[in-house]
C-alpha cells in the first residue's frame, strides 16, 4: 500500500495535525466511499470502461435536514456542475451531506441525494419544505465512460450508510478516476489543530483532486512536477478541477466560514495549482459547532469566535488543503481505464529523492 | 378559455408589446410544455396525486451546446435548487436549453437533459468536455405530490422536442401545479419592443409563477389581493418562489445581461412580490444576437451596445416581467390537487371590475 | 411647510408606522443635516452657485468605533462613488456614521469623518489599525456647482454634532440639491413597526433621492407622473441615484441584513424607480441590537432571530422604502439652483386630487 | 543600490519576463511616485515623523475619463477602505488613474485625483457625469504617523505628473512605509511575456506589499523566512494588507480580467501569504487592448480572447505577483520610522546563501 505523504517524511506546513490527520478529526464527520471498477480497454460510449464513484462526507451522526449545520461556499473558478451552492449563499447552512462525483454524473446523484433524504424524513414535501441536495464534480473522462453516468442510487445509499471515521484516500470514490498533475489523483485528506483564546479547533479538509499540469506540481515548495518529468510521458490535463471540503468545530458564522472558505485556495496555490480556464475550484466550508434546527424553537443562540481571533484557522485551512491534494497523489494507485490510458501514481521514491535534495 | 391580461384590457407598462407578446418574439426562441396531470384525493407520498410538469426554453434553433449563448443570472432570493448557475456565472454562457419543473424533481431533470445533450453531441465526454445543464424550479407541493418526482425522462425529451413559438400559459407545464398570490399560478410571458439608436430590439420573459400572499397582489398599482380577499378563502403561500427568464435579441455582454437580470426583480415588485424568506426568486437573462462557438475559430468578435444605451432594454425587462407574472394568474386555471387542496384561477371578471373602479 | 404624505392621507403599505415614522424610530438613530444654499444665477465652476450639503446618520449614541454594529451592503445598480462598502462586505461592521453628500464630495467628506473619528479615538493609527469611513452620495449637479466640493470639514463635524431624532426631510442636508422623478428629490425618511414572536421591531430607512423620470413616479400603485406630465416641465433625469440606508433593532446578522437590504429595492420598484444606467441605487443596512466591540473580550454572543421569522423584516424594509422615497418628494420645496435652473416641489394638492381619483 | 531578484539569480516561475520586467512593459502604462519622509524619533501623533507617499498607475497616455479601459477588482480579503470599486463592479472600466496611498490619507488623495480630473476635464460635473476616483491603501502607521495624513493635493499631482515608464521599486511611493514579513516592504513589479494563437502579449504586476508574519515568507518555495528567522528581531505584523494591479495587453473582457485578477492571489500564496484577518488584500486588473470612449459613438466594437486561451495569462498573472511581491522586498531599503521603529531591509545575502542551499 503507497504510504501518506507523511508517513515518508513530507511535511506540508508548520502546524500540528488531528490524531487521524483527516477531515474526520473533527468530531461527527465521516466519510463514504463506493468505488466502480468495471471493464476495460476501447471506450463505448454510454457502457464502459467504468472508473468512477462517489463519496459522500456526512456533517454529523444526526439527521442533517434537521439539525442544519452552518456552511459557506466559494468559487475560484466556475467551471463546474455542482447543484446545491445557491440556498448554500443564501442561508449559510447544509442540510444533506455533501455527495461528490463525476460530471455528468450530478443529476442522477442529486436525485439518489433527496431519494435518501425522503426516507429519513417523512415531512419533506408534504408537511414541509424542499430539500436543497448537494453535489459536487470533476470530470474523469481520461480514464471513465463518464456518458454512462455508471453512478447509481444504490451507489449512493451504500456511500452514505459506510460512511466513516476511517478515510480511504486516492483512487477511491468519486476519486477513482480522477488525474492532477498528470498523475493518478483522486481523494486525498489532511487536518490541522489549532488554538484560539486557550481552546483548542481543528481544521479538516478532504478534496477531490483532478486539476494541474505536470510542469506545475509543487511540494513542499519544490517544483517536483518539472523535475519528474523524464519519467513517464502525460497527457496534457484537459478538463482539469478540485472540489475542496473544509469542516471544522470552531464555532464561527457562515461568513467566517466564507473566509476560510477563500483560503483553501491558497494551500492549492502552493501545490502550483493555476485554476486554468476549464478548472471547476469550488471550496465548501462548514462547521459542527453548532446546529441550526429545521423546526422552529425560539431565536438562535451562538457564541462565535472573533474575525479578529481567527488566524489560525485561516492558516490552518491553507496549509490543510495543501496537505490532502499532496496525499491525493501519494496515495493514488495507477489506474488504466477506457482505451487504455494510463494515470500513473506519482512515483513517491522518485518525489522523495528529489525532496531530499532540496530539504530546506 | 381564460384571457390574457392584455385581451381584456388590462396593459401593464407603457411600451409596445411584440407580435406574440411573448418570449418567443425574440427570433429562434422556442418554449416546450409537458404536462402531468393524474389522479386525486388523499396524497399517497411518492405515488400521487400529480399536479407538475416541465417547461423547456430554446435559446436558438441550433446546437445549444456547440453555439452557446450569452446568459447571467442574478439571485434575488436563494432559496432555490437551480442546477447550472455556477458555471454562468464563470463564462456567461448557456450551453443547454433552459428548463422548468418541480423542485424535487430538479436532479432527475438534469440527467435527463444531460442525456438529451448527450445524444446531441457524440463528442461530449469523449474528445471534448463535460456539459453544464440548467434546471430551475419551483415548489408545487400544495398540489403536487412532489415526493414521486413524476417527471422522468421521456417528458423533458417531449418538451424539447415540442417546443414552438406558440407558447402556452397558465397551469401547463412547469406551471401545472404552482400557486401565486393564493390563486392558480404557473407559466406567463410577455414582451417589449424598444429602441436603441435606430434599430428595434425585443426583450421577452416567461415567469415560472410560485409566490406571494393574496394580500399583496398588485396589478396596475392596484392592490387588487386585498380587495379581492372576500371571494374565496386561501391557505398561506408557504414554500414561495419565481423563476423569470428574459431573452432578448440586443447586441449586449454578460454583464450587461446581469444588469437586465436585476431589472426583473423590479416587474416582479410592482406585482406586489415580497420575495419572502423561503422564496427561491432566480432571473436569467440571455442573448440571442451572438453565439460563442464552442470550438476554438479564432477571436471573438462582438458589437455590443454601449451601458448608456441600455435604458429602454433595463425598462422593457422590468415591464415584461410583471405582465408575465400578471398573466400567469390570468391564464391559470383552477386546479385541484393532492388532498383535495384547491387553487382557484383568479376570478378574472372580479379582478377586472375592481381595476375598472380605481382605473388611473 | 409642506405635508408629509401620510399627514394628507397618503398612505403606503399596509404596516403600521412608528411614532416619528423616521428612521429615528429604531433606538438611538440620529440624523444630522447641514445645509449649502448660496448664490445664484450662472454656474462658475468651482465656485457656485451652491446646493448642496451632508446628511449624518449615527447608529447609536455610543463610540461608533469602538462598538461597531451589525451592517451589510446591496448594490442594485453600481453607478456610485461610495467609499466604506468594501470592509462591510468583508467584517459586516460598521465602524463610523454613515454620511451622505455629492458625488465629487466623497473624498473630502470621507476625510473629515476619518478627522472625526481620529479626535474621538487615539488609539486609531497609533496602538490599533485604521479606520472604515462610509460615505454614500448622489450628483446633485443640475442645481449644484459639483465641482466647487463645497462640504467642507466643518460642515461635517457640524452634521454629526447636531444629530438629532428629530429628522427634518426634504431639501436638506445632501438632499439640498438633489432631484426625483422631475421634481425637487432629496431626504425622506419612514418606519414600520413588526412583531416576530411576540416581540415589537422597528425597520426604518431614511433616502436620498436623485433618480427617475417623471413617467416613471408611481404612488399607491398611481401612476402620478404621467398623470402630471401636463403641469411644468421637466429637464430629463440624467444622473439619478438613490442612497437607501436602513435601520432596525431587530437582533439579526449581517447575511440577515444583506437581506433586508434587498428588499429595499422593491419598495424603490414601487415607486417607479427603473435603476437605469447611470444609477447609484446602493442599500446599507444596520441593526442596533447588538454591538461588536472593537477590543476583544471573548467570545461573541448572540441571540438572532430565525430566517424564518423574518418575512415581517422583509416587508417592512420594502415599505418603509417605499414611503420614504415619496415623503423625500413630498416634504422638497422647489428649488433654483445653477444656470437658473429650477426643480419644482411636487405639486402636492395636484397630486392628492389625482390619487383621490383612483384611490382604491 | 539593492538588486532586483532577477538581477541576482532569483527566479521565479518559469515565463519570460517583459523588457523592464515590470507593469510598464506593457505598451502606455506609467508609473509615478511621490515619496516623504520627514522627521524621527517619537510619535507625535498628527504630526510626524512622516514615512508615507503616493503612487500613481496611468492606464494609457490619453485622458483617462474620456478613455476608459477595461478593468475589473477581486477581493480575497476586505479589511480595505479602497475607493471605487463599486462602480468598476459594474462597468468594468476604469476611468482615472489607479492611486496608492495609505490608509487614513484615501479621502484627500481621492479628492487630489477628483480635483486633477476636474482640471482635464471641464466637462464633468456641469455638461457631463461625475468621475469614478479609484484609490487603494494599505497602512503604514508601524512606520509612518498615519494620522496627520500628509499626503496632499500637491503630491498626488506630482505623481501623476512625473509618471514614467522607469518605476522605482522598495521604499518609495506608496511603499515608504510598508512592512512585509516582518521585513521592509513596498513597491514591486513584473511582467510575463506569454503567447496566445501566435500573437504575444503581456502581463504586468506592481504590488504594494505590506503584509505576513516572517516564519511564512517563501522564495521560489523555500520558506526563507523560518530559516532566516534567527537575523533581527521583528515586530509582529498587525495590519498587513497587499494591492495588487495587473495590466496587459490582451484583448479581455471585464469578466475575464476578473478572472485574471483572481489568479494573482495565487502568486500570493506561493510567497507565504496567508491573507491574515486584518488584511486588505485586493487586485485590480485592466487592459490597455481597447478603450471605452466616455462620449457615444455608436456600438463598441470588439475583439476578445476566447476564454479557453486565458491560460497563459492566468499563469503570467499569478507568476507576476508572485515575482513583484519578492522584487519589493528585495529592492526595499532598511527604513527607520516612528518612535525608532526599524523594518530591515532583507538580507539579500542570506537569503541568497538560504536559496543556494535549497536550489532546485
Amino acid at each position: 500500500m503507497r504510504p501518506r505523504a507523511r508517513e515518508v517524511g513530507v511535511e506540508t506546513g508548520v502546524l500540528e495535525t488531528g490524531a487521524r490527520n483527516s477531515i474526520a478529526d473533527v468530531e461527527g464527520v465521516r466519510v463514504g466511499h463506493v468505488t466502480l471498477v468495471r471493464g476495460q480497454g476501447k471506450l463505448v460510449p454510454g457502457k464502459g470502461p467504468v472508473r468512477t464513484g462517489v463519496t459522500a462526507i456526512l456533517p454529523h451522526r444526526g439527521n442533517a435536514f434537521r439539525e442544519k449545520v452552518p456552511t459557506a461556499a466559494f468559487v475560484l473558478n466556475g467551471y463546474g456542475k455542482s447543484i446545491g451552492l445557491v440556498q448554500i449563499d443564501e442561508f449559510g447552512t447544509l442540510e444533506t451531506p455533501i455527495l461528490l462525483t463525476n460530471t455528468l454524473n450530478v443529476g442522477l446523484v442529486a436525485d439518489a441525494l433527496v431519494g435518501h433524504m425522503l426516507k429519513q424524513n417523512d415531512d419533506i414535501g408534504v408537511t414541509t419544505g424542499s430539500v436543497n441536495p448537494v453535489v459536487m464534480e470533476c470530470n474523469d473522462s481520461y480514464l471513465n465512460d463518464i456518458r454512462g453516468r455508471h453512478v447509481k442510487a444504490e451507489h449512493v445509499s451504500r456511500a452514505l450508510k459506510e460512511a466513516d471515521v476511517d478515510v480511504q484516500q486516492g483512487a477511491v470514490g468519486a476519486g477513482t478516476g480522477m488525474s492532477a498533475f498528470g498523475f493518478k489523483g483522486g481523494i486525498g485528506t489532511s487536518s490541522r489543530l489549532v488554538e484560539v483564546e486557550g481552546e483548542g479547533y481543528v481544521v479538516g479538509c478532504l478534496v477531490l483532486s483532478n486539476f494541474g499540469r505536470r510542469e506545475d506540481l509543487t511540494i513542499k515548495g519544490v517544483p517536483v512536477g518539472r523535475m519528474l518529468r523524464a519519467c513517464g510521458k502525460s497527457d496534457p490535463q484537459r478538463y482539469g478541477s478540485i472540489i475542496m471540503v473544509l469542516a471544522t468545530d470552531a464555532p464561527v458564522s457562515p461568513r467566517q466560514l466564507h473566509r476560510l472558505a477563500k483560503r483553501a485556495t491558497l494551500g492549492l496555490a502552493r501545490t502550483g495549482g493555476s485554476s486554468y480556464n476549464s478548472s471547476g475550484d469550488i471550496v465548501l466550508a462548514f462547521s459542527t459547532a453548532y446546529r441550526i434546527p429545521h423546526y422552529p424553537a425560539g431565536k438562535i443562540k451562538l457564541i462565535l469566535l472573533r474575525d479578529d481571533r481567527l488566524n489560525p484557522l485561516l492558516k490552518a485551512a491553507a496549509e490543510a488543503t495543501e496537505e490532502a491534494i499532496v496525499d491525493s497523489l501519494f496515495k493514488a494507485d495507477t489506474t488504466e481505464g477506457r482505451d487504455r490510458h494510463v494515470r500513473e501514481g506519482i512515483p513517491v521514491d522518485d518525489v522523495l529523492r528529489t525532496l531530499q535534495h532540496t530539504t530546506h
